[in-house]
C-alpha cells in the first residue's frame, strides 16, 4: 500500500501531546515539533515514491458519501492529539488523486516536480506576503528577475508583469488594464464615462473566463462576442473582422480582443499575427490567453510554429503552473506598457504604501493589484527555473510535444480502435475509442453520438479501478469525446501505450 | 547563526546532480530525491527553530541594490546543481524576514502556526485544483464541513461560502452576488440592465478593496461612498443614512452597504446591529467585511461585544490566516442564501462541469467562482482546527485580546514615554512614541506632527538593528503613528515589554 495510516507512529513521549505543546505555544518544545513535522514529511516522502511507482493505483474512488464514512472530517470542540493529527495526514494522501502518477493525464496541469514542490515547502515555512519589500525582500526581487525573463521571452523591452491566483484573475487583470488605457476616467467615473456600449472579441473555443470577464466588469455577456472557429478550433479571423465591424456600425466601442493560445480542449492556437494586424487596424487591445500554450515559448521549434506574433500583443497571460510544471498556483500576465498595473489598480492605502519607508518603494508591489495579500507564487518557480535551466524547460516542452506525436502515431497504428477527431497543436489529444461492436462501421455523426456515450462509461470504470485518468467531454461540434493531456514530465512512451491499451481492455466489450 | 548556507552539504554522490537526476525523470532515483528533500527539510527546520530563538534576529535588513548582490537571483540557461538548489534555499531563509517571531508585530497576519504549516506542505505534495470532486475528492469534502461549521458560528442556518485568494477578492465575490442577486439580468446584458447609477457605502476607514470593487465593476469610485467615521474609527450610521437619502434623491440606486468588524488601521468594530436596521430600511444588501476581526467571532466574549449582528449580514468575509493564525492565505467568504454563488458566476464550460459523471456533482465547485483552477487553501484550516479543537480557537483569541490589553497597561504605566492614541477594540494598538526632549511637552496638533516624523526614524532604526519588527503610517486625523498587532501565538508578555523597551532605546536620543 502506497500510504497506510497504520504505518506512522511517533514516540510515547509525544502521541498524546496536542498542538499547544508544540512550539511556539510551549517554549523548548523544539525536539517534539521536529519529530512531529518528521513523521509528515515521512508521509509525503513515501507518497511521492508511491506515486511514481506504476505498480501503485492513480487514484481509490469513493463516492462522497462513503468517502465520509472512511475520513473523519470532523472539527471538533477539543484538541486531537499529535498521532491522531499524524494519521489525518496520512489518511488524507490514501484517498488523494495522484495527479502526478505518470497515468494521470486528466488535467492540463499534471505531475509533480519535486523541485517546485521544495519551493512551495519552503514558502509555507516562511509565511509572507507579497505586497511589501519590507516583509518578503528576497521573494519580491525574484519575482523582478523572473517576470522580466518571461517578459524577454515574448519579446518585450520593459513592461510590466505579476503573478496572480490564476488564469481567469490573470486574464481579468489585462481585461481591467485594457479598459483604463482605453479609458482612464473610467476608474473614478464608472460606465457613463464611456462613449457607448464596450465590447469585445473572442474565439468561441476561448476559456470561460474571458466571458467571465464581461460578466463581472459591467459589459454583460452579450457584449463578449464569440467569434466562429474552424473545424481544427482556431478562430476565423475574417469573421473577427466582420463582427468588429458590424458592433461598430451599430454604435458600439470594440475595445478588446482575445486571441487563445492553445484552447482548453482542443489546443488549437489561434493565428496571432492576423489577430494583430486586425487590432491594429480598429484600434483594439490584443491579449493573448497563453495560460495554457505559453510554456511552448520555452522552444524555438514550437515557439515559431505556433506563437509567432506574439510579441505584437499588448498582454499575454501565461501559467507556469500548466506545461512548465510548476506548482499550483502560479499564473503570470504581462504587459508591453510599463505603468498601466499601477496606474489601473492602485488605491494607495497609506498604511502600506507609505512614501518615507527605508528603502526604494518602486519594490513595493502591493498597489498594482486587486488583490492586497498576495500569495507567495514566485519561489517554486524561481528554483525550478534554476534546477533545469531554460534550456532544460525548452527540452521538457519539445520532449512533450514528441509524446504527444507518439501517442499521435500509435491512436493511428490502431485506427480500428481508436478514432484520432485532428492533429494535435498542443498536448491535448481528442479521440474516441471504438469497442468491438462498432469497428468497421463507417464513421458518421450516428456512430459519434453511440462513440460519445461510451466516454462516460469508460471513464467510470476507470476510476473504478484506479489504474488510469483521462478526461472527456463534449464541445460543440461534437459529442463526448477523450481528451488526454501530456503535461508531466514522468510520462514516458510505455505510460502513452498503457493509456490506449487500457482504455482498451475496460471498453472493448460495450 | 540561524541559517547558514555553508551548513547543508549533500553527500558527494548526489551533490553534483541535477533535478533532470531525481524522480520522476530518472526512474529509481528515490534515495537521491529523498536526500535532497530531506535537506531542504532541515534548512527549514533550523530556520523554525531561530524563528523562536529570542536572541535571533527578526529581519538581517539590506537595501535592495545590496540584496541583489548577495543573493544569486539569475535564472540561467544551464541547469544548477542540487547542491547550489539547497544552498540558495538557505540564502532565501537567511535574508527573509522572520513573520513568526515573537517580536514580529508588523501585519496583520503573524506568527507561523507549526500544523497548519504542516498542513500547507501536505498541500503542495497533493498538488490539486479545487475545481472537482474528481481531482481533490478529500479536500472538498473538508471545505463542505469547515465553511458549514463557519457559517454555523456566523449564526445562518444553509448559506454556502468559498475560500478565496485572500480577502480583497472575497470583498468582490460578494459585491458580485448582491448585484447578480438584485438585478439578475446584469450578468447578461450588462450596465444598460440598470435602473440607474448603483451606489455602495462604506465608511472612510474600510479596507481599501472595497473602493476597488466599484472601480473593476463598473460603479467607478465616486460612486463608493465613504461614510465618515468618529474619532475611533466607528462609521457614524446617522451619516450612512442620510447619504443614501441623498443619493435616492438623486435617482441614484444605493444597493449594497460595506460595515466592517475591525478595520486595518485602528481595529475599530462599526455597529451591526445599526447597519443592519438601516440596510432593511433601504433594501440593501449588507456586507460585513470580518476579514481581521473575524478571529474573534470564536469568542463567545467577544462576539457578543464586537460582533453582535453579524448574523443579519447577507455575505461575511472572514480570514483564517489572521487572527486565527492560519498560513497564507486562507481567507473566506460566506452568504446567507445558497445558490446565488452558482447562479452569479457558473459559466458552465462543459469540459470540467459535465453532468453525465460517475458521482454527484453537486461537490465540483468549480462554476461557483471567478477563477477556474483554485488553490487548497482548505487543508492547512482543516488540520490546525482539529489541532486546537474550536475551544483552543476561542481561548487563542482571548489570549491575544488579554495581551493587547497588556500592552495598553504598560504604555499607560509609561505614559511619560508612550501616548496612548485610542483603546483598542481588536488587537491593534495605536500610539506614538515620546522621546527625551518632548517628555512634558504638553500634547497638541504641533506635537502630534513631531512625534509623526520620529515614526519612521525608529522604524528605520529598527529594521537595520534586526531587533524588532512594528508598522506605523498617517491616517485621515493623525500624522504617522505606530500600529502594533499581536496576533502571533508565540508572543508574550515578556515580548510586549521587548517591542516598548526597544522602541524606546531606539528613540530616546531623537
Amino acid at each position: 500500500m502506497s500510504v497506510s495510516p497504520n504505518n506512522y507512529k511517533l514516540s510515547d513521549r509525544t502521541a498524546n501531546l496536542t498542538a499547544q505543546d508544540l512550539i511556539p505555544t510551549t517554549v523548548g518544545a523544539v525536539p517534539e515539533t521536529k519529530e512531529f513535522l518528521q513523521k509528515v514529511i515521512d508521509i509525503l516522502m513515501d507518497y511521492i515514491k508511491a506515486q511514481n511507482d506504476r505498480n501503485e493505483k492513480v487514484l481509490e474512488f469513493h463516492h462522497p458519501e462513503d468517502m465520509k464514512m472512511l475520513i473523519d472530517l470532523d472539527v471538533p470542540d477539543k484538541a486531537v492529539s499529535l498521532q491522531q493529527l499524524v494519521e489525518d495526514c496520512a489518511t488524507t494522501m490514501k484517498y488523494q488523486v495522484k495527479t502526478g502518477h505518470p497515468r494521470f493525464f486528466n488535467q492540463l496541469s499534471c505531475g509533480l516536480d519535486i523541485i517546485s514542490m521544495a519551493g512551495e515547502w519552503l514558502t509555507a515555512t516562511a509565511n509572507t506576503n507579497m505586497f511589501t519589500y519590507e516583509i518578503a525582500p528576497v521573494f519580491i526581487l525574484m519575482e523582478t528577475v523572473v517576470l522580466g525573463k518571461m517578459r524577454e521571452i515574448i519579446g518585450w523591452e520593459g513592461g510590466d508583469s505579476i503573478l496572480a491566483p490564476g488564469g481567469s484573475i490573470s486574464n481579468l487583470y489585462a481585461f481591467l488594464a485594457a479598459r483604463h488605457k482605453m479609458f482612464p476616467l473610467y476608474k473614478e467615473k464608472g460606465t457613463i464615462s464611456l462613449p457607448g456600449q464596450l465590447v469585445m472579441f473572442t474565439s468561441d473555443q476561448c476559456h470561460y473566463s474571458i466571458k467571465s470577464c464581461a460578466s463581472v466588469c459591467g459589459l454583460g455577456t452579450d457584449n463578449c462576442v464569440a467569434v466562429p472557429s474552424d473545424d481544427t478550433g482556431h478562430m476565423i479571423t475574417s469573421e473577427l473582422e466582420r463582427l468588429i465591424i458590424e458592433r461598430k456600425n451599430m454604435g458600439h466601442v470594440p475595445f478588446f480582443v482575445n486571441a487563445t493560445a492553445g484552447t482548453t480542449v482542443l489546443g488549437a492556437f489561434d493565428n496571432l499575427n492576423e489577430v494583430a494586424d486586425i487590432c491594429k487596424r480598429h484600434n483594439c487591445w490584443m491579449h493573448v490567453d497563453a495560460a495554457w500554450g505559453g510554456g511552448l515559448l520555452l522552444s524555438r521549434k514550437y515557439r515559431r510554429t505556433r506563437l509567432a506574433g506574439i510579441e505584437r500583443a499588448d498582454s499575454v497571460t501565461w501559467n507556469p503552473h500548466k506545461l512548465m510544471g510548476a506548482l499550483l498556483q502560479c499564473s503570470s500576465i504581462h504587459f508591453k506598457e510599463d505603468g498601466l498595473l499601477i496606474s489601473c489598480n492602485q488605491m494607495s492605502a497609506e498604511y502600506l504604501f507609505m512614501t518615507d519607508k527605508l528603502y526604494d518603494i518602486s519594490y513595493d508591489t502591493g498597489d498594482k493589484v486587486i488583490q492586497c495579500g498576495r500569495h507567495n507564487d514566485i519561489f517554486k518557480l524561481w528554483l525550478q527555473w534554476r534546477s533545469k535551466g531554460t534550456e532544460g524547460f525548452e527540452k521538457q516542452q519539445d520532449r512533450l510535444m514528441d509524446l504527444t506525436q507518439y501517442q499521435v502515431k500509435r491512436i493511428k497504428e490502431q485506427s480500428d480502435k481508436f478514432h484520432l477527431i485532428l492533429e494535435p497543436e498542443c498536448v491535448n489529444v481528442s479521440f474516441w475509442y471504438i469497442p468491438k461492436r462498432l469497428r468497421g462501421v463507417p464513421h458518421d455523426k450516428h456512430k459519434e453520438e453511440e462513440l460519445g456515450k461510451l466516454c462516460p462509461i469508460i471513464k467510470s470504470r476507470m476510476m473504478q479501478k484506479g489504474s488510469l485518468m483521462v478526461g472527456y467531454q463534449p464541445d460543440d461540434r461534437r459529442p463526448n469525446f477523450f481528451r488526454s493531456i501530456i503535461s508531466s514530465a514522468a510520462v514516458t512512451e510505455a505510460d502513452v501505450d498503457f493509456m490506449l491499451d487500457e482504455i482498451h481492455r475496460l471498453g472493448d466489450d460495450l
